[in-house]
């Protein structure tokens, strides 16, 4: 059994699969009568291809039995998607450069104050939470075409989360 | 003086503002084996106007004091624009159908899980929270043109925020 270790997730990390959407690191200026401060622009959002549209959801995730064993990666032909935490709690990412390379999957914790943009057809695990009702704000694509690859392993990569 | 008592906000209240982003009374499905429910395309994002691309920001703010003296409209004429809460907080949000209407303005109490969506030429009031320290995510428009117009009052109205 592959284990993968979660890593702390930071924009360098995780550079070849997306953007990391926080604060840290990012230019800021006042807005609002000084009331305010604005970081802008956090991710590139890549949804237009064949008439996207953005489409903004949310979704309510429920953690996985431990230790969460990896059998399934999806990635998405036509837009980058957003997963950004509606509480302040560490979560978790997998991603891979290449499905056929266990050497190529990365896993990550994020904190509750760090969101992710998958760029398109970066592999990715689906959402994997570590509190029940865990809530999370996506911006992604709606349109025409296939938007979605799922392959399913036969041996799992098992993934232990450090305390 | 005015005075504007915030009602909660609702979405059929808010539907000549925008949309009111959040999973009641939204249909929704399970996704990811189970393990999470998706409530998908909870908001209209209009930004394609004059080129305009899609901008995620994260804003951080601070209350003002009370009693809230509204002295400044603003509304975007090329894009829509998000605010969803960060954390689990009640927010304001005040809008005007006419600025040269008193009777038009409406002040909204927000949930923490509510974030709303200004339509394109809504006028509308800078973010008003109730804590320190309040972080949203906005999703707007960036491109070119002029995406501001800001309108100062000399005579304010007064919010009073009940407790």
């Amino acid at each position: 059994m592959n284990q993968l270790k979660p890593v702390a997730l930071t924009s360098g990390g995780f550079a070849p699969f997306g953007d990391v959407i926080a604060i840290e690191d990012a230019s800021h200026y006042p807005i609002n009568q000084g009331f305010a401060e604005r970081y802008s622009d956090l991710a590139r959002v890549d949804i237009a291809a064949e008439r996207g549209e953005v489409n903004i959801s949310i979704v309510t995730a429920e953690p996985r039995p431990y230790p969460i064993d990896i059998r399934l990666m999806e990635r998405h032909p036509l837009g980058s998607q957003i997963f950004y935490p509606l509480q302040d709690r560490d979560w978790l990412v997998v991603v891979a450069e290449t499905l056929t390379d266990i050497a190529s999957f990365r896993a990550f914790r994020a904190t509750g104050r760090q969101g992710v943009n998958y760029a398109r057809n970066v592999w990715h695990h689906p959402l994997l939470v570590l509190d029940p009702e865990s809530r999370f704000l996506v911006v992604d694509r709606k349109g025409p075409g296939n938007n979605l690859e799922e392959v399913w392993f036969d041996e799992g990569v098992e993934i232990v989360v450090m305390p």
